[in-house]
């Protein structure tokens, strides 16, 4: 994630500017905006802009002529009210643009999120940078048992050593060939070695031949509800663990500071909620009624019973 | 559009603040906010919030570290590049809020653009307002005999009177049976003459005996891009003349202001713009290497003849 | 809900022909095809078309070459999963079309629901007929004095009588005004009555004079994921009875007969399932520990408690 | 694209069966069902399901109660109507069900078309086939010159093979890494030496290491509307050649098949059409008048001017 001077610099002019507006403003936002938020080995997540704060979403709920703020209380209730009852439309009325570096399999989950804005930097017509993913050891983990997508155990020292070894020396030979197919004769500056000929072929096919754990790079905006629909799956252990770290600054940095009540009701109502089905619902039923419940009696498969028992720690 | 004391205290109380931001602000824009700007005879469209400006589809498209300018001319090319080539996604990353107040059935032409956001006031748990829309005379036009789905020439003076009379004097006795239909036992104060009975109806049903020249409002919150096609189509004369006068407010005053490049190129690729048929493209290539044709010779058909040779004042 | 002699030949038409096809076909939906099935007292939902069954959901969570199935026993548990755990994308792989007459309050709130398509019959280029809903008595309620936007008891006899006539006889004077209103000079064969004078007015212009409770009508298409969407939002009991006689009908008639399995895992899984926030999932570990708990030492605000205690049957 | 025998079994099993149905059949699209039709070196598109037809598109453009066909010439003029006005809804009520297998970075620039459905093979569940991508020399080009995204002249010979050598080791040392990585002690059949070392590599980090021209295979479902903007935007010159064999592929041999009316439509009205800024057409308007203009007098930019006159061939 370092960035060129030229990138530095541009950043710290933005953040110099101070203009005067009468749009809800937040200040503990604004003290994030532009900067680089660091994420895995070369990412980074950019505050770029926003629209609304908390008592934007009151004001759209009651279709307001000010500021949609009665008392603080009772706007707070009322966030509580419409995330508890997916009332969704209010939460629509918040706007979020970032800009993202990340790498091309994350992008790539990323983008199944269809109701954002994107604007990607282009491989067809611009020059990727030398930056890949490498898991750090600790994230190098076996294929679950349990879970057919997921991560197991971590591996040994000497498999991580071996693992580590492989992506990294294929991501450095990636490049060192990107920039022999991309390279014509004459301006061969970029080629490293004098033994490579320059090749000359076009951007949009010299590309093809990178892996997946190069980082691209793109602006993303989106409204309240579908980025906190995108962080519901995505901050989720069932999520992949590179995505995950970026849902999680984002929840928890960005949107924290940004939309403080929604946050607290996204935790009670989403995150840390529960789902029941109809036959798990009615176990619990009998359960707190004092009747004692096995498997075998409550109707639920087994599967379905473990993970009730586990949500109730019984 | 008589705003209520209370309301029209809420406008001037937002108006009164200024916060500072580091966001990209647009001062010309800034005058406006939160001013309701009449339209029809009780509508309006009011600011609430935007993001974004010229610079910031620049910046998108460049996927900038900074503010996405170089020099303004370089800014203003690259906005006809991206308009002129249809490349929509930098034009996705501003985005406006609006507050409307417009009769029902604009709102049902309206609310077919599905890439916004909406926040409709809702008349299960509130009452609509006293508020119809009755056209000004010169609005009153017999069905087109070209068009079937528009107006032709004017009514005469005094079919004009009676038609005004007839929708005045429904729209009246509407209002009176609505709250006739909502008052309950006790709290008539919103019944006007002795002689009605307060029948205490749910809200959700007595609002379905209103008319559709009532006037609804809504929160609308709508990208750039997407509020340009909306633009297009709803500027058109092919649109009906009350959606249109909402449309040209929203395009020749508030776009107009907020993005002033993006609103030259949109006059000069899509809305002066025209879009030739294969065939008709034949034709004027023909033309304009002299050759003298008619529609016979044209392979047009008469219809497609007459527009082509109406597009080229010939 | 009466057609005219040609639409009911065209439909008997359509439904005398029978084609020969590769795709996936469900034969008790294809019993359904074309018939308007009766909603409300004019209304109708007519099945068009359709594409996929539950097996189609399963060859697309699969990616599969074939047909998707292995055993019956494994595509049941795959669609429990997929609905379990919101994998929503299989389910958008089935299609329904269907054509709706609805009266235009019901279809302002069914077109919030944006990812489907519609095209809807036009009253600016046709002329609409005289079709209008009104409740019957049994549906004539009260504002509820629980719920801000439902309805509570019924009217009484008389009131209910008199809410009627207003209906009624608006509705009637409406559609009489509408015929004045088009009827041009010369061809006022519309007009019932020879005191009305011809008026001539555009249609686009006439209609908006027409109260809400009279009937349009769409083509509607969507996706079985939307679709699912859609009919646990307005199959509720939070829903405004006149759209539930719709939703109830698609789910129990059409879904039903369409992907049986989705339908049972819907149930199971949606309709019949519940949410439990943070807190209240925590009050449940206590009470199924056989902690004796009360408002005061849940932690819970009052309303929360009672929810909470309903969903038990505490 | 070469089938397991397990997958060539299933697809003549489907091919099998026959199914009576009242839906709109085509049988033209009937004989294509599920045959894998090759683009590219790996890649196939496989019809899977289809809804609607041109008499279709007509029937939801009337609300219709039957079939929507007067006469096949009305719908004709009807199907160009709608297509030369850009009433896109109509065209919304057919459906297209394809299973693509494609690169990687192909499937990147697919997934921008956002209203689509989608179900992508997931390398966090399965293992990746051993499939990639290698252009023939006669795809092998230099960047051009003249356009910043695109390709130029074709590579020499010799550049070429080496092009080819870079690209084909790269990518069969992946896999061969790819294979490794996954594999855990025990059974490592899936390795083909005895030198490597099974490491047990989760499978979602293994995957990282592959380049971008591996292929990846998806479900993707699109109505014709939408599909239609898909088509006309990548089978144009602009667009990278990849994506463009499957789009021409779609367009040509199965939208023809499946909607000809709509074919020769679109090629009319969007494909061979063009778009002229208020600008050019007011130069072309001087032009038919016999008018002698050149770039200075014609107020166009040098730019503009001389793709005006290459589109007027003058």
């Amino acid at each position: 994630m370092l960035l060129t001077e030229t990138q530095a610099l541009e950043i710290a002019l933005l953040r110099e500017k101070n203009h005067s507006t009468r749009r809800p403003t937040v200040p503990e936002l604004e003290a994030l905006l532009f900067k680089p938020l660091p994420v895995l080995d070369h990412g980074f997540v950019r505050l770029v802009d926003y629209m609304g704060d908390d008592a934007a979403i009151v004001q759209a709920a009651r279709v307001s002529y000010g500021r949609g703020t009665k008392k603080i209380s009772e706007d707070r209730g009322l966030i509580h009210y419409l995330m508890r009852h997916r009332h969704s439309t209010p939460f629509e009325m918040a706007e979020l643009k970032l800009h993202i570096k990340l790498p091309i399999f994350v992008a790539r989950q990323w983008i199944r999120h269809r109701t954002a804005n994107v604007n990607e930097y282009s491989a067809r017509y611009s020059i990727l940078d030398k930056e890949f993913y490498i898991p750090s050891p600790e994230h190098l983990a076996m294929q679950s048992s349990a879970n057919r997508q997921g991560r197991g155990e971590l591996l040994n020292t000497d498999k991580a050593a071996r693992v580590l070894e492989i992506l990294k020396s294929d991501s450095e030979k990636a490049y060192q060939h990107y920039t022999q197919l991309l390279a014509e004769g004459g301006e061969d500056s970029l080629l490293d070695t004098t033994e490579q000929k320059p090749l000359g072929l076009a951007r949009e096919l010299a590309r093809i031949n990178l892996p997946l754990n190069y980082y691209t790079q793109w602006y993303w905006k989106v409204d309240l509800h579908n980025l906190l629909h995108f962080l519901a799956l995505r901050s989720s252990e069932q999520a992949q663990y590179e995505i995950r770290a970026y849902a999680d600054l984002i929840l928890n940095t960005i949107v924290k500071k940004w939309v403080p009540e929604t946050y607290l009701a996204f935790l009670e109502h989403r995150l840390q909620a529960v789902h029941l089905s109809a036959s798990s619902l009615s176990v619990i039923k009998r359960l707190v009624k004092g009747e004692s419940i096995t498997q075998t009696t409550s109707g639920l498969s087994p599967r379905a019973w473990r993970e009730l028992m586990t949500l109730l720690e019984l």
